[in-house]
Formats: structure tokens, sequence, C-alpha cells
């Protein structure tokens, strides 16, 4: 039997969805029922119920976006920090394996082939990943797991919510058995405010920069899958290989579902500060060779994309 | 035996002093030999040694005070949230009490007696606290265990240092059984860089308000005597009972030490965070009824400040 946390949030729900497509037996667990924030109610639950695995699909994301976390980050702490650590804790003194739901927002920007040590900014003022993205070109690298987070309390700015996912996995890395699947803006075919496709189609001006996304249900398939297929335990970066830029997204969302408003974009990061939002964003281009590696099958972008537009379901 | 973590600290030395002193067994432990940040190296280590009891002296401070603390967010975190609820859980799993020494900056102002529920900024541009405390007024009431912070995270502004202290407290409630002391300006007769008193000569100008203050070695005495008088497990605010006004701290530097320097006063809190301070600094008033309840003998404010400055022994 798998243990879900968090099954009612975003992530959650497509983890049930897809234990029970796969006829996975698990149990969800509430913070109502059972406070499994607390550690020893939680190691109770794990030695009396014994779970084979653990998911934890729980999280403060802030709403209506992350710049909510700024202020309340207590919660956001509590959420996205003590919480893993004390899952990790709790897995680790009753002998189960687990895994977390991460996140790539700890990364900004991406990499270029000809020297991996170059990054490159993902800012409109500095268009030099915008033309290579464009381009299509091969030179666009995305950040392994091995490269260090440089959208984190240790390599400021960062947004208070990339920060304590970053520090998340530092205080869970060393500890028992854990995956840590990096999720990276998700989307699909169901229209929802947390869907990436339904908040471009809803921002009134959009934002122009380049992404590495992750299918919802690509990511927790892709996720349950290391754990079926007895992967390495570490982390793993989760999302459809590739990247896109927002303006491609638009093309694509303007060509399948037609909508009557026009699109229009920031000109550039200045104006998107000023007027938009208030703690910087993470953009950035992701590498899934280890996740591949591990003979985990995950559609490209493209294909992840055009489908989700394709089976568009308003809400 | 005792186990003392962070027995190099500032804190932590006066610890390992009166447990000689008592004839206490206990062993310290550094990060080197055991890396007792990790969970599982820790309850291995506990289950192999079995402690009677963990005290936590560890935490970070920040350099040379406590706006270095907003510029390494990570290290502040991990060392005063992350660590804590670490021991909280690996006491827990470990079924061992401990104590951690947290602290009173989770607190600004006072309250003032004639209604508990008023409280008072300790502002020298709002400077109804300080004439009562000039005129060592009974309506100026501490904050006791039961006020919430407000000076934290959930009660901004406050700084990062204090928002993570609050935090710890939060992280370890509800687990195990430990008692979580809180200290607040520590000081004695030993010139040191993290000496008040030490501090107060060192400062190109004073800057005036009231606190209640903690002499180191009564403070780590009453710690360890909440211990051996079995009082119960929870909060207690551990200051010599009383406060001070920075002004008078001088009147009696000036009486004792008779230092060649005239002391100068920062004219209000605007040019003492525009010129001296980047992060809001807590100042404030504590009530330790429930430490003298349990049984814990304390001097006074007062005598402890002179006995200090009696047997002033410069660095």
């Amino acid at each position: 039997m798998i243990l879900l946390l968090g099954a009612s949030g975003y992530i959650g729900e497509a983890f049930a969805k897809e234990l029970q497509r796969r006829k996975t037996s698990f149990m969800s667990l509430s913070r109502k029922e059972t406070d499994y924030t607390n550690f020893e109610k939680l190691l109770d639950f794990l030695d009396s119920y014994e779970p084979e695995f653990v998911i934890n699909a729980a999280g403060y994301t802030g709403k209506p976006n992350v710049d909510a976390c700024e202020l309340d980050k207590a919660g956001t702490l509590v959420g996205n920090t003590l919480l893993p650590q004390t899952i990790a804790h709790a897995c680790a003194a009753a002998g189960i394996p687990w895994g977390h739901v991460s996140s790539g927002c700890i990364y900004s920007g991406a990499k270029i082939s000809e020297n991996e040590k170059v990054r490159v900014e993902n800012d409109m003022t500095k268009p030099e990943l915008h033309v290579l993205a464009e381009n299509k070109s091969a030179a666009i690298l995305g950040y392994n797991e091995i490269d260090a987070p440089n959208f984190s309390f240790r390599d400021q700015p960062c947004s208070f919510y990339s920060g304590t996912k970053a520090l998340s996995e530092e205080a869970i890395a060393g500890i028992g058995q854990s995956y840590v699947w990096r999720l990276r803006i998700p989307f699909d075919e169901f229209d929802n405010k947390r869907n990436y496709l339904s908040k471009v189609q809803r921002y009134a001006k959009v934002y122009e920069n380049v992404n590495s996304i992750s299918h919802r249900a690509d990511f927790v398939k892709a996720c349950l899958d290391t754990w079926e297929l007895r992967a390495p335990f570490g982390i793993y970066n989760v999302t459809n290989p590739g990247y896109v830029t927002t303006r491609h997204v638009v093309e694509q969302i303007e060509k399948y579902l037609k909508p009557a408003r026009k699109f229009e974009f920031w000109k550039n990061d200045e104006e998107f500060y000023r007027q938009a939002a208030k703690t910087p964003r993470s953009n950035c281009v992701m590498d899934v060779s280890k996740l591949l590696a591990a003979g985990v099958k995950i559609r490209g972008v493209e294909a992840a994309l055009e489908d989700s537009l394709i089976n568009w379901k308003p809400e």
C-alpha cells in the first residue's frame, strides 16, 4: 500500500487518479484525520499501517501566485521545508522509502553547450537565450541534478517560495531513501487556475521567457515509474523533454483554441516587475537525461502541449 | 549522562562550565565527530549512548550582529529552525527529554498592567514605555509564555533571525518532551564581543531602549534547574527578573568602570536604523513568573548587573 499526502492538491489529485488507473492500492491522509505535520503522529501512523512507499504532494504554493509567499513566510516555510524534513525523518525512522514533489523553480536561466559553465539569464533585456530558443538551437542545455540551485537562499535574489523549496532538498538529503521529483510549471488539458495554459490565457499581458514545463499526468506517471522501476534514489528533474518559449505557447493556443482575444506581451522585465510581480520569477530550462537514463518514458514537450490543446476542456 | 550540543558557543561553554561545577556527567558533541544535524546520525548516537537529557545550545546568531542573518538566510534557517526540529524528532524517537536555547527576541515592546491587552512599542519616537521605565513603574508587564510572539514571520516586521527562532518554537511544539528556554541579551563579568556590557561600551553610539536581559551563568543555572527540579516541560522565559533601560546600563558602566569615553545616544529610531542597523531590532520586557513559580531561583537584574560590573574582567 502507498500512502499519499496532499491528495487534495493540484498535483496530489493527479497522483490519486494515476494510482487508481494503475490499480495500485493506496490511501490518502488528510491533516484533519491525522496531523501528519507532527513527527510522532506521522511515525505512529507509518508504524501502524506500514505503507511500502510514501508520496508527499503537499506543499504551499501561494495564491494566486508566489507573491503571496512573501507575505506568509511562516506558512511557506512550514509547508515547503519543515514538513518535508518531518516526513524524511519519520520515513527514515520507520524504514520506508518515499518521494517528494520538489520544484525546478530553484534555477534561473539555462546553460550554453559550447561552454557548460556559462549560464545565461532568462531576461528579456539579455536576449541571448531567447534568440537561441526561437531558433530551436541545440546549444541550449538545461540544468541537471548536479548543478547547484542558482535561484535559492544560497544564491540570491530568489523568491521566498523558491528559497524554501531549495532548502527542502537540503533538509532531506542524506536521510533514509527518497526520490526528489522536480516539477516545473504544470499544465494539461483541464482548464484550471493552476494550469499554465489557463494562466497564459488569463493574464492581462504575457511574460515572454523560456521554460521547461511538466504535463501533470505525464509528471505523476514518471514519478511513480521511478519507484516501480526501482530507479536509484535521489533527485530527478521531471519535465517533458525540451523547452518552450511563452511566445510559442501563445501561438499554439491561438492555433488550437482560436480565442477571441489578442495577446499582448510585457515590453521587458522592468515593466513586468514594476506592474505585475513583486518577487523575482524563476524561468529555466531543465535537463531530464537522468530520468530518461533510468528507463522512464515521457513524451516531448511539443507533443504534450499539442495534445493538451487538442483535447482542451474549458472549465 | 547529559549530551551537550553547541558546547563551543557563547552559551554552550557556560553550560559546560556549570555542568562541571555541578559534577554532572556530560559529553559534548562536535559536528566534526558526529554530524548531529543529520537525523539518522543523531538518532544512532542517542540510541548508542542513551543520554538522560540533551541540551541544544547550538544556533546561528550572525556576526557581528543579526544584520548578517539577512544575508545568510539558508544558514540562519538551518541553524535556528531545521536543527532544532531535527533534535526534537531524534529525541522523540529515542524517548529522551531535551532542552532548547530559544530567544526572547521574538517579542517587541511590553504590556501595560492597566490593560494587559495594550501592548506598547519600544520606540524612542513613542516614549510611553521609556517614561514608565525611567520611573520604574509597576505598570510595565513583560510578555509571558502564553503571549504569541509579536516579532516573528507571523507578525511582521521582524528580523530574519527572530523569524527563524520563533518558527523553531513552533517546529518543536507538541513533540516529545522538551524545555524551551528563552534567553534574552546575554551579559556577565567577562568582557567578550557577545557580552551586552562589552557591546554597549564599544558601540559608536548607544541605542536607548527597555529590555529584560540574561546573566549568562544565571541563565544556564536556571535552565539546568528546570530539569533538575523536573519542572513541567514547556516554554520558560529565562531572564533576570525585571528590566533595564540602556541609559541605566550606561550609568552603571560609568559608575563602576569609569571609562574615559563619553557615551552618546542615537537621537531617535530613525537615525539608528538609517545609520547603524539594516534589520529591525527586538527590544522587549519578559515576564519570568512561570520560571519562579516552578521553584527556580534567579537574582534580580539590578543585582546581576552590579555584580558583573564590580567583578568586570577586561579581555
